[in-house]
C-alpha cells in the first residue's frame, strides 16, 4: 500500500515536482553520466557590451532567458576577453593563448580583412581540434573571422563542421557614395558582399543577414540533436549585435531599445533555443554552457552600438569597457545555481577548463595562459587567475592584478585618438572604481612596482609568434 | 486510505513545499485580509545610485536581500524622484506634489541647512497624515530634512513616532581647518555636531552615527511588531549612504567596494531585517514594501559616492544620473514576483497608490501630481505615468513625455559649472539611449513641440508656493 497517492495529491507532487526541477530532460535519458565527458557550448556575442543584458542592469533591453540562465548558473562580473577586437579575441578564446604568441594581432591592421592573407596557424591547438582527439563531435556556426583562406577555416582547425560567415559583418562593402555612412544606419544585405559558407563551401553569397541569427540558431540545434548520443563541443559565435544592424522580422521592431536592442533579443531567444533542445535532448545536466562577447561595444556607431554600463570607453580600448564582458556559465547540477562571483576569469581559461572536464588536458609543449576554473565553478572556490594582460595590437597596454589595474599606455578607442604613455602608469583599484575614475596610482607605488614585476615575468616567458594579420592577398585571389 | 504516503515520500514533498514557498509566515494568522488596508513600508536610501545594487548591475556591491526583493516583486527601470536633491525630494515623496508647489525648493539653498527656520508648510498633507486619518499607525525613522524646528518634525506631520536626525549627516560640521576635505574621509564622529531625535527630543549629540543604520534598523522592526494588529504606515529614511560614510562594525572593511560598499551592503541588510519581521509577524502578505533612494549620487565625492550605472551625472543634475533611481516594490500575492517594468513611475506616485490602497483618496482640495500606479502594480497593466518634469531648485530644467526627454536648461551637477540655456532643447530617446549621450533635437521638432506644449500646459496649473528654503534662524536660535 506504500504506493498509494490520491490523484490531487499526486497532481500537487507533479506540479511541484515540475515547478521545482530546473533542466528537467523531456523523459529521454542522458547517454553519459553528466561528469563524463560533458558537452560544451560556447555561445560569442559579437560587440555586445558589459551593459546590454537585463541581468546586467540594462533599462530596457529584455533578456528573459539569459536572465533565467543566470539565476541558474554562475554569473561573473570580471570576465575579461583576450583582447578588444574580434580576431585577436576568438584566437584568445580558442587557443587559451594570449594572441600575441599566435601572432594573430597587429597594431594597425587591428583585425583580418577580407585581402588578408593570414589566418590562425596550422600551429595552434584550438579547443575543437584539441577536444575531437578526446572523443567530442565538434561544430562550428556562426562568424569566425580567423582566416578566411581554405587552409584557415573551422573545417581545418578541429571542426567536424562549419556553418557562417568567414568575418565580420560590415566587410565586403560595397561602395555606395552617395550614403556614405548611413549604409550603416538604413541597413541592406545587398550593401555587404558578405559569403555564407557550409564547410568550405559559399552556399550564399551576399548572405541574407536578416535571417543569420535565426539560421545560426537552426544549425545549433541540429548539431546538437545529431550529436545527442556522443561529447560534443558547439562553437556558436553570433555574427550580432556588430554592425551593420540586421534582425529578422520576427523580432523587428519589438525592442524598447530600438534596433539594437531588437538583434540582442533574438540572441536572447537564440541561447533559449539552444538550452531548450538541451532540455529536450536530455542532455542539460551533462552540458556546460557558456555564454560571453568578444569585447565591449562599438561605441563610434552611436544607437548602432551597445553599452558598456558603467564601464570606461568600448571596443578597441584597453579600458574595462573594451575588455570586460557579460559572461554567464551554466550546467545544472554541477555548477550552484544563482551565483554571482566578481573572481577574475577570462575567455583565456575556457581551453584548459573544458580540457580538463573532457579527461584530457590542454597542451604541453607550448605555453597555455588559460588557467582551470573548475575550483570556481565545481568546488566553490576561488578563481585561480589573478593577474590579467591587457594588450592592443601587439603592445601591452596595461595589467590587472588583483583589483588593481595599472595603465602604461592609453588611448581612446577608436579614431584619431590620442596615444599616452604614462611614465608613473594610471592605477585604478577596480573593485572599489569600475569605472576607472580614480588614479591612485601616487599613493600606491608598492602595487605599480609589483604589477610591473608581473609584467617583466610575463614578457619574459611570451615569445611574439609570426605575424599573421598583415599579409595581402593579390587583387584578383581575394574573396 | 487516501491520506497515507510512505515517510520518504512526504519528506519529498515537504522538501519540496519548503524549496517552493517564498515568504511563508512563522505560523502567526495575518490579522487582516491582505488587500484590507495594507501596511505600508518606505525605504529611502541617501544618495544611493541607479547602478548601485546588484540587480541593478553592480560589479562588486552585494545586496543579496534587495535582488531577492526584485525576484519576488518589481523592479522598476524608469523610475523617478521630484527633484536630485535632498529637502525637496523628501517633500515630493511625503506630498504627492512638485516641490516647487510646497515651496520647498530654492535655487541657491537647495536643501535646508542646521540654520534654516524654514520646513514643510502645516498646509501640506502629508500620506502620514493621510492614513492616519484611514486608521493607520503612522512611524518615522531616520533623516528628515523637511525642518527641524518643532512644527516642522515628523511628529507634526502626521507621524505618531519619530526617531532619527531632522538634516543631513554632513551637516552642523565642526571646524577642522587643518583636515579640510578630509573630514570626509576619514570620518569621525564628533566631527559633526548632528543631533538623534526620539520624537521632538534630542536623545544624543553628536549622534554616534556608527550605528545609525543599525538602530534605525531596530526601531523599524520594533515599530512593525508593535502595531501587527492594525494597519500601518513606516516610514524609514536611512542616513546612509550620504557622506561622511559611517557604518558599524559588522560591516566595517566586509565589502569588494570599500567603505560605500560596506555602507549599502548594511542598508541592504536592514532591509532583510525588515522583510524577516513582516515575515515573522505574519504581515508579508498584507504589507506593501517599497525601496528607493531619493537622488542619483553625489559624484563629487568620489569613491566616497556611488556609481549612476550608465546614466548620466548624478544628484543635483537633471540629467538622468541626478533622478533616476532603482526602486523596488514587492507585496506577495498582489504583485506578481520578478517582473521589471521600464514604464515611467516617480516617488510622487506613492502618496495617491497608497491612499488608494488604504481605501482612502488623495487630498481633494488641491492639485496632486502623483498618479495611482495600482494598474501597474496589481493588475498587470501600464503605468498611468507618461510624463515627467524635472526641476532645478525652483526652474524647470527638463521634461520626459513618453520616450523622449527635453533639455531646456542644462547644468552640471555642482561646482561653478556651466549653465546653458538651449534655445532648441536637446532631446533624447531614453529607451534607446539612457546615457543620454545622442542629441536628436534636430531631427523631432514635433516632438518638442508636445514636450513644450505639456510643459506649458504643467506651468499653467502649477503656482509656485511659498519659498521655505530661504528663511535662516538668528545665531542664537539655531539649533
Amino acid at each position: 500500500m506504500r504506493h498509494i497517492l490520491s490523484r490531487p495529491l499526486l497532481t500537487v507532487v507533479g506540479l511541484l515536482l515540475s515547478a521545482c526541477t530546473v533542466g528537467a530532460s523531456a523523459g529521454k535519458t542522458p547517454p553519459r553520466p553528466a561528469k563524463d565527458r560533458p558537452n560544451v557550448v560556447v555561445i560569442f556575442a559579437d560587440d555586445l557590451g558589459y551593459g546590454d543584458l537585463g541581468c546586467y542592469g540594462h533599462p530596457t533591453i529584455r533578456t528573459p532567458r539569459l536572465d533565467q540562465m543566470a539565476r541558474q548558473g554562475l554569473r561573473f562580473t570580471s570576465f575579461y576577453v583576450a583582447a578588444s577586437v574580434c580576431t585577436p579575441s576568438r584566437a584568445g578564446l580558442l587557443t587559451g593563448r594570449y594572441p600575441i604568441r599566435s601572432g594573430m594581432c597587429h597594431d594597425t591592421r587591428r583585425v583580418l580583412f577580407p585581402d588578408s592573407s593570414g589566418g590562425l596557424p596550422a600551429s595552434e591547438v584550438t579547443i575543437a581540434a584539441l577536444l575531437r582527439t578526446l572523443g567530442y563531435a565538434t561544430g562550428c556556426v556562426g562568424k569566425w573571422h580567423l582566416g578566411h583562406l581554405p587552409e584557415y577555416l573551422p573545417t581545418s582547425r578541429g571542426f567536424d563542421s562549419y556553418f557562417g560567415i568567414p568575418y565580420s559583418n560590415d566587410m565586403d562593402r560595397v561602395a555606395e557614395p552617395k550614403l556614405g555612412k548611413n549604409i550603416f544606419w538604413q541597413p541592406s544585405v545587398k550593401y555587404w558582399n558578405v559569403p555564407l559558407l557550409r564547410d568550405a563551401r559559399i552556399v550564399e553569397r551576399p548572405a541574407d543577414q536578416h535571417t543569420l541569427t535565426k539560421r545560426y540558431t537552426e544549425a545549433a540545434v541540429t548539431f546538437i540533436r545529431k550529436n545527442r548520443e556522443r561529447p560534443f563541443f558547439l562553437y556558436l559565435a553570433h555574427t550580432m549585435p556588430h554592425v551593420p544592424l540586421f534582425v529578422s522580422k520576427e523580432f523587428a521592431g519589438k525592442s524598447q531599445r530600438g534596433l539594437y536592442g531588437d538583434v540582442v533579443e533574438e540572441l536572447d531567444w537564440s541561447v533559449g533555443q539552444v538550452l531548450d533542445a538541451l532540455r529536450d535532448e536530455g542532455l542539460s545536466e551533462n552540458t556546460l554552457v557558456i555564454f560571453t562577447s568578444d569585447n565591449g561595444p562599438w561605441l563610434i556607431f552611436g544607437l548602432h552600438g551597445g553599452s558598456a554600463g558603467l564601464l570606461r570607453d568600448g571596443k578597441g580600448s584597453t579600458w574595462e569597457g573594451g575588455v570586460r564582458v557579460p559572461c554567464i556559465m551554466s550546467w545544472p547540477g554541477q555548477i550552484p545555481a544563482g551565483r554571482t562571483t566578481s573572481d577574475i576569469a577570462s575567455t583565456l581559461d575556457i581551453l584548459p577548463t573544458v580540457a580538463r572536464l573532457a579527461g584530457g588536458k590542454a597542451p604541453e609543449d607550448r605555453a597555455i595562459d588559460g588557467l582551470d576554473l573548475a575550483p570556481l565553478l565545481l568546488d566553490g572556490g576561488k578563481s585561480p587567475r589573478d593577474t590579467m594582460f591587457f594588450y592592443r595590437g601587439t603592445r601591452l597596454f596595461a595589467a590587472r592584478q588583483g583589483p588593481y589595474k595599472a595603465h602604461f599606455i592609453t588611448q581612446p578607442a577608436y579614431g584619431g585618438a590620442k596615444f599616452e604613455e604614462h611614465e608613473r602608469p594610471l592605477l585604478y583599484h577596480l573593485e572599489h572604481d569600475p569605472s576607472e575614475k580614480h588614479d591612485i596610482g601616487p599613493d600606491h607605488a608598492a602595487v605599480i612596482a609589483a604589477i610591473r614585476q608581473a609584467v617583466e615575468q610575463h614578457r619574459a616567458k611570451t615569445a611574439p609568434g609570426k605575424n599573421q594579420l598583415d599579409g595581402r592577398l593579390g587583387k584578383k585571389a581575394a574573396r
